[in-house]
């Protein structure tokens, strides 16, 4: 696949998914309507057992493939109604791609290579997801597990943005917005006030443009018969200070000098800002207290650990005339599970080669899933020199390194140490760190991490674990990219059951990589088995 | 004074100040230096009791007036060379104005009323500070005296904006930004396109400028031979949607339709932006894990309890030929203290009217300090509506209202109940709320809040609890502006000492209003007393 950042592979998804193209017809005011009532999911309502009461019939046997967020959630909201399910985990524990790795913590790859992490007591490192925007329903299934959720720091104007413009020196996201919207404002307020707009605005939108550019960009007036020294930005206060504002005597200095409009363009620094204006990026997000895996841990526990059979690896699925069989091995022994669905619930890419009569459609739409790298780093630092010495508490620097992204982490600050993430990258550049060993993929971020924070980034090093999803047993892959999204008539054997086996995951969603994607496709699976049974 | 909303009153204390227009030389590259080193204070070493060795001197006596921050400070800071310090506060904790209000809390304001603060376990209301930024002192001081700390939630792209032009719904900051942002870059690329910045831009720039443009705004590119069909916006999926996106089949349906360039302008969403570009409010932001008083009882906890002397209301202030001596009264009876210096870290209104023998310019420079007025109002609701209806987790809804702002709690998310910050106004506005009683207060702001969130504003509503810093007993402001800052010269007799009193607080700062004031005032004065008595 090819190379490409974050908020790139995000647009890409919004775009595939349709999503940007359907605008509904809402309210009369022609201002943006929302508010006063939720903005809420497509109504979901749980199997109940009352459900059954009345038709007489009994909740089914349901054997679930994939022990991840999809699958773990056919089986917690099944056995809302009494189903009898099974979840098959070809892994050691369920969760999935979302997994925690703490010290002590063991992963071997698919080449045998063995990693087993460092990380102090308290630190650690989410290797899958790490957010959760507010919007999605991860919120509320951990409202409803209980599991307690802090502030995950997706943006901070202290954090950096690094470009080979900006070097050797990096510019903070704040001085970076000072001087772009500065000289934005400056520039359409002259082109407003020369007329340049007048076909497109009325006189009083002018003036209510130019009163907002003013404080927008935090630029001077019109200076009368001198256009050119009009709307001038010549630096603010929001660049951040050289030396602080203190007690009387210490006004502080503000940083300078302010670059030139061309200096600005040129440097690259605005390219960072749209992330934080995205659906599923803008802040706040959150991430759950200890580690996202206190998700799955917490569906575990609802789900009861007995329902789920780890080490469990499937080898073949069959549909029959009135259920399904599905074969596994499990401790050196091949074993069947015969029931009245079956809920695949794994990665397409492992689907894909497991055998099945599910026909030439299923097998079609599964090898049409592409898989996607990506990886991450986890850096262990014996000081949190990030909020000692540049007071960066939280945050992500932008960089236009091969590492992606630097994360500052959200929790314990001020603590002893801290667990930095190294990289987060993509595609060529996740592959690129994916074929050497742990050890030099360290050596590898660090040299280029100390090009933005100096040696600290080296000396205070304690220890480090790296994750590559395409290296992952039973998983391989970060995501899936479904061209043209998971409704294009491509995917359309995996969005409706063959025969008495289901689809679900968030590769079947329009929230690809995101665990709202996995609860949505599990939930609009539960329902459709479940009117069935029911029906 | 007048009535201003709390953005301006922040621009004029940098105004005032004049750390506006004060730039460093700094850097050859001509793009924001700033980075690798930490942007410090200017350097502060706390005395150390071997400072006394060489000199056969020994630390002296201080006599510290008011236990707010400034004050526990100076006596935490000179206790650590020894000096024998005691705190004279007048009411009956120290902390001052950084005051946490718990159930049970009692609080009878200057004019008798007495009000008790009903909220759950684990809910509270930071009363006075609330949020501290990364570059603040604050931070270093949590660090130190080991106090636990979360974000503050300042800026949330899911709150609110509410104009009376919004009304009768408000639009979500994100919404309000994807068409204000959008807009914007159309405007600009068009004019940029058409040749009206060409005096302005060379061609390479103007090429950047659209690239740039396309990005912040989601528009559309140049479309060949139809200037009025390039760059134009016509919404993004950055609005938010209406039905959010999920599984397969429900790709979500984006908020619409799109308001004109003309309604954008004139809703006048646009002017809550800039809010957190600022220094002093940008995000991140922090909060003490449990309530801002936890940064005043490490602070007493360090400086030692039987140090502090609470009810001790000063009555007199003497400056004698070798010492001072302050004259208080304490459960009735008159008592009096000597000591080789005194650190008046009283709020400047109320020393102004306690008799002193420090002189005419004292006095005046006191006098010409202005309080200011703001008030704060806490209701407790028994569900979180706002999280569970709107998916507001934390931050703040911006209005037009005489509320001025709304903040969601930043803390025990999906708890069962919450604290929301009703109003925190200012001027005129905090006036008009002070005077009626704490029940008809909240019957007021309930009424303008149902206009933003509905029935439940009122409805779920179990307790509420307001402070108005004018009525508070031995404060009775929420801080001081001092016209041209605390460096013009009619202030000169309190930033330096009279005799052997020195005076500390935030009002003697660059920064009024924030604890950072205070502790960097405290600072300053140590430094100052200490340098005389190490001679």
């Amino acid at each position: 696949m090819s190379d490409f950042k974050r908020r790139d592979f995000l647009r890409a998804v919004g775009v595939t998914g349709g999503a940007g193209t359907m605008f509904a017809a809402m309210g009369a005011l022609g201002l943006a309507p929302t508010a006063r009532a939720a903005d809420a999911e497509p109504a979901f309502t749980a199997p109940r057992a009352s459900d059954f009461t009345l038709t007489g019939r009994a909740a089914a046997e349901v054997v679930i493939v994939g022990g991840g967020i999809a699958g773990l959630t056919a089986a917690y909201e099944l056995g809302k109604a009494g189903y009898d399910c099974t979840v098959l985990e070809a892994g050691e524990r369920a969760g999935g791609r979302n997994l925690t790795v703490r010290g002590g913590d063991t992963v071997i790859d698919t080449h045998g290579g063995k990693q087993t992490a460092q990380f102090s007591d308290g630190h650690y490192m989410n290797t899958g997801p790490a957010r959760i925007p507010q919007w999605m329903i991860t919120m509320d299934y951990c409202r409803e597990l209980g599991v307690p959720l802090e502030v995950f720091t997706n943006v901070n104007a202290s954090a950096y943005i690094h470009t080979s413009r900006t070097a050797p020196d990096p510019v903070r996201f704040r001085t970076a917005k000072a001087d772009v919207y500065g000289y934005v404002a400056e520039l359409l307020a002259k082109a407003t006030d020369q007329g340049a707009l007048d076909k497109e605005l009325t006189a009083a939108d002018r003036e209510r443009l130019l009163e907002f550019l003013r404080d927008f960009g935090d630029i001077g007036g019109r200076v009368p018969d001198d256009p050119a020294r009009s709307w001038r930005y010549t630096g603010s206060t929001r660049r951040g200070y050289r030396t602080d504002p203190g007690a009387a005597g210490t006004p502080g200095t503000v940083l300078g000098p302010v670059p030139s409009v061309s200096d600005v363009l040129t440097s690259g620094v605005g390219r960072a800002f749209s992330f934080e204006f995205g659906y599923d990026q803008a802040m706040l997000m959150y991430q759950p207290v200890g580690g996202m895996d206190r998700i799955p841990q917490a569906l575990t526990r609802a789900v009861g650990e007995r329902k789920i059979r780890t080490g469990a690896v499937v080898t073949r699925i069959t549909d029959t005339a009135h259920g399904v069989t599905v074969t596994y091995t499990h401790q050196g022994s091949t074993r069947t599970l015969d029931a009245d669905y079956c809920i695949a619930a794994l990665p397409p890419n492992i689907l894909a080669r497991t055998p099945h009569n599910l026909g030439g459609a299923v097998q079609s739409a599964l090898e049409a899933c592409t898989p996607d790298s990506v990886a991450k780093l986890g850096l262990e630092y014996r000081s949190r020199w990030w909020e000692n010495d540049h007071r960066i508490y939280g945050g992500i620097t932008n960089t236009e390194l091969d590492l992606g992204v630097i994360w500052y982490p959200s929790h314990a600050f001020h603590a002893e140490r801290g667990v930095v993430i190294g990289y987060y990258n993509f595609g060529r550049d996740a592959d690129a760190y994916g074929k050497p060993s742990p050890k030099e993929r360290e050596r590898r971020a660090v040299a280029q991490g100390v090009k933005i924070h100096g040696t600290k980034y080296r000396t205070e090093l304690r220890s480090s674990f790296s994750q590559h999803w395409r290296q992952m047993p039973h998983v391989e892959a970060a995501w899936h990219s479904l061209e043209g999204g998971p409704d294009a008539a491509r995917f359309a054997a995996l969005t409706k059951p063959a025969g008495r086996v289901y689809f679900a995951g968030d590769y079947l969603s329009h929230t690809v990589a995101w665990q709202h994607g996995a609860f949505s496709s599990a939930r609009k699976v539960v329902g459709e088995v479940h009117r069935r049974v029911v029906g």
